[in-house]
């Protein structure tokens, strides 16, 4: 997995036993799955609403782009923060998706690790 | 980036540049950004659904739980990997999505890829 | 209620009760609530993007957007149509809906029911 | 169309031209097109949500499944809420979805409307 993604992961795993009210992701568990899953849909739809704002200012050959590029970057962000948090809450993790990922498309990871090595 | 999203990115952006029928992404760059979103979308509401499934099985300590959770882990890679088409269709990739969650959460994977060497 | 739902609420109950393979409706009733609220999530983001599309070409003064309107109250209709299949599933109808809109607004249509008579 | 939708759908062009901090639904025009369908994805989650577990209750044969029932009724009212505010934002209104709706389906209301006379 990412090392970014590792550590977050690690982030997430020690914020999910906190107290509720020491941070959003702890307070996100305490309101339940339901809060959850409705972060996921509103962050997939800014996702969504931000894409079509980058994909027509590219298309208009708008001088400058970089706002609507760092605003569906973010809304990305955003929307797989929540699905970590989702899989946190369901006792799974990124490792579990990009695995399943690897495994589809037949790219493991393992050449590079072995190339580190 | 995680070896496996590396390779997964790499590997997309060959296939961005393939012929329509040769493969499925490639078959959805041709058809454009609304369709890609539309399958964000798609994917994102059948996580939602799975994940539903997976809470109220575990809830109603249903002996096997083995079939929700490799749903709601199939769901969730659907939605990222159709973010990532999404990402590679404009000129982006998780490289920036997650270099924004490490930002944001003061974990930049430095700490891993100094021990590597 | 309207002539028109009112109608459509009729008909789509008597297609729930029909043999699966007999009507598009009859079949998602057969597939269950998990398809049903598939299309529904599906139908929400076609109709953002559709209205992504309207504003945007509204926005840019072209001269006909007539495309794009049409686009909209399509996919407008689709989200309706199977938020309407949803509630018939559930035993409910558009009936129950309309009334909550009425009740929050106070609008219950009882000044013109009574107009007409 | 419904008399009760006639006269939301009223109510809401009157509000559409109010001041800004009159009211919610003068609030979300002045924030534009993207905070409305912002809203509109919120409710479509939502519902699904409240379905899915209404859906389960009605299912595991709890005693008393008002309360889903409601909730999925009053989420349902939200997404059509702001879906009809997302037309009047656009110039178009509930009336051209519901024509779209009896012309698929060939219930025109009209036969109800001449019972009236």
């Amino acid at each position: 997995m990412s090392d970014t993604l590792k550590q977050l992961t690690d982030l997430l795993e020690q914020r999910k036993d906190a107290a509720a009210d020491s941070s959003y992701v702890a307070q996100l568990h305490a309101e339940g799955i339901n809060k959850i899953l409705e972060k996921v849909g509103e962050e997939s739809t800014e996702t969504i609403i931000a894409a079509k704002d980058y994909a027509l200012a590219k298309q208009s050959a708008e001088s400058n782009t970089d706002q609507q590029k760092a605003a569906l970057i973010s809304e990305t962000a955003d929307l797989w923060f929540h699905t970590l948090v989702m899989l946190s809450h369901l006792d799974s993790n990124a490792d579990d998706v990009i695995s399943e990922l690897g495994r589809r498309f037949g790219v493991s990871g393992l050449d590079e690790k072995a190339a580190r090595k």
